[in-house]
């Protein structure tokens, strides 16, 4: 019996997380759970859950939840809040393996605690990889953790490492969708409108990973997260646009043969395939060969997608700015969606940011979290002085 | 260094071996050459490898060849032939690997022997695991010795079997080309000219293969020689139509994940995959993934190709049918190249003979080679009663 702590539980990825369990009894368990905001769903968990420690954002629903607990006569759920909750929910002597999906660096401290703590972690937090991606990489490999991705890219590389060695890989090739801008003329996206990129044509995901798709800023941090992950040189890891997301990554081998992984396109598999991993657990996620008809494989268009180029320049700096990267686009993105910006200001903001970033390699999580504030307060300037002036931001 | 002995070494795959030999001077030598009838290319081979052991099929190109050696001055090469030459070369205290690439059953007893020795094999020969796969794969297993296949879709299978455990295997999929008649309409298969079955869409290939790979025969033996291979049920092993031919076969684990195998179509690649494996040494076998584009998938028409249902029941019934399968194959498959029967005699002609083959199951390579001589026959019977009435045969 595995006994689970879900970092981000009431998300889409945690509630994935619960699912398997629920369809897993005899393997796994509930330890621990760290909700947002949600106490309506924290409170539906901790009842049918019963989770030893159940941690909320911050005080006020942490309250309203240990009042709703109390007057529904449930004990034995001690409810905790903030950073420091979160912390206690991923290192939770109990917890055997920690689900680490709260989205941005608001799950990287718990995630890094989690680590020195010895746990195994399932990876669903890409920018916890793309800021502190070498702090948390060193703490594992110095602990023995394993980090098993759950992105379905990273997972699928995982898998296809496994019919060879580190040292006879030759290039990851990470699949693109190719966002809902595949094949729009250049001439047309100064003019996209935050509707045309909020249309993702493959899976239904959140706001800032719908643009970051149209971008492909997004496949640019699974860039820079395959790099730590895998210990590649950027080089050696590559994207092709694949616009039906069947295959999931692959990799390429120095005698040429190159794996695979196919599979539907639903996160309780990699998250399954993560939480049972090195064994394979019978599921009824099953994909159907006869309904395979087409798949098609592109290049990427670097000249069309400019994010791709940031991210790996940032992938070659690495330190400060990948953390610049991430920072920079999650402003920008932010200003696109408000309409302040144009869909082109996006690279050109995350560039000017970059520009700026000094070639710093934090090793605390501490100077992580400072070095992206920094660069958020620069990505603010710039993209408030483009509104002020309306010229092209780093042009 | 690993010294190769190879069976079959004037043919493609044995020369495919030997410029991966000539490629990888520092890992592999040549132990033992069995050759054909082609003195020749043999003399050449032995001047340029100097083997231990040269065996030639029958005593005449035997004494033609020392007879060169001796002109030419080479010494050290011993010259022997026929089944028990080949068996010496298979055999060999010195040679630590055994390609079997002799076609048909004549590389059956050679094969046999070298797993009886303990040799690791690369197997190429097809027929050697449909005629008699139960009695080797069960001396393998006694001997523990490997059986690495270098047929490239059991080759992908191995590859992509790495990723998991025996037991985590739902079903194999086979890849196939389709042959040139993919898109012919039923009604059009009865006036199949010869010209027409031997134009093969992906590979250039024997006249036998190539008609096999017209009726999806060649597919069949595939479907038993995995079942025999790797263990597992006839209904746990797939065909899917893939007219590129660039998967070359994929597993589906019980999780829902399915690895696949790409690369380019030339043999090398698989040879060298089963003389280094577990190691997968550097090779310029590249395959360009940039140049990926489209890839197509299909289920199999078993209307249009019964001989892949033949070779399923073939398969489920095991033992002699299989034998008869791929006997009365080739006896079929030349009396259409020879213009006696019309290709869609070529599954009738099998189906027959598959009626009246009894249910046993033998245990000794002479039984095997019994049952094929006794196929044949009644194959031969079958397509000569065709032949003068005109009757549709087995209809």
């Amino acid at each position: 019996m595995k006994r689970i702590a879900i970092l981000g539980s009431t998300g889409s990825i945690g509630q994935s997380t619960l699912s398997i369990i629920e369809s897993f009894p005899d393997r796994y368990a509930v330890a621990s759970l760290a909700a947002g905001q949600n106490v309506e769903e924290a409170f539906r968990q901790a009842v049918h859950w019963r989770p030893a420690v159940l941690s909320m954002a911050t005080a006020e629903p942490a309250d309203q939840l240990s009042k709703r607990l109390r007057e529904a006569g449930v004990t034995g759920v001690e409810v905790v809040h903030g950073s420091e909750g979160t912390v206690r929910v991923a290192t939770l002597p109990e917890a055997d393996f920690v689900v680490s999906a709260i989205v941005g660096v608001a799950g990287l401290e718990a995630t890094y605690a989690a680590v020195l703590a010895g746990k195994p972690i399932g990876l669903a937090n890409k920018e916890a990889m793309v800021a502190a991606g070498e702090i948390l990489t060193a703490a594992a490999r110095e602990k023995n953790v394993p980090l098993l991705p759950i992105d379905s890219e990273h997972n699928a590389v995982h898998q296809c490492m496994r019919a060879g060695e580190r040292g006879e890989i030759k290039r990851i090739w990470l699949t693109a969708s190719g966002g809902p801008f595949r094949n729009k003329p250049l001439a047309e996206f100064e003019s996209i409108t935050v509707e045309q990129a909020l249309k993702h044509p493959t899976w239904v995901m959140g706001r800032r990973i719908t643009i970051d798709s149209a971008t492909l800023l997004n496949k640019g941090l699974e860039i820079i997260e395959a790099c730590r992950l895998f210990d590649m040189p950027p080089s050696q890891v590559k994207v092709t646009v694949h616009p039906e997301s069947t295959v999931h990554s692959l990799v390429e081998y120095v005698d040429g043969s190159i794996l695979a992984q196919i599979s539907v396109t639903d996160m309780r598999l990699p998250i399954l395939y993560a939480m049972a991993y090195p064994e394979r657990p019978v599921s009824d996620l099953t994909f159907d060969m006869t309904a395979l008809s087409q798949l098609n494989f592109q290049p990427p268009d670097f000249e069309r997608f400019p994010c791709l180029r940031l991210a790996y320049e940032a992938a070659e700096a690495g330190g400060a700015h990948t953390i610049a990267l991430n920072a920079a686009d999650e402003i920008a993105v932010a200003a696109f969606l408000e309409r302040a910006i144009p869909f082109t200001a996006i690279p050109r903001t995350i560039e000017a940011v970059l520009e700026e970033t000094p070639e710093t390699h934090p090793t605390t999580i501490a100077e992580v979290l400072a070095l992206d504030a920094e660069a958020r307060e620069a990505a603010r300037r710039i993209v408030a002085t483009a509104g002020r002036t309306s010229a092209p931001i780093g042009a």
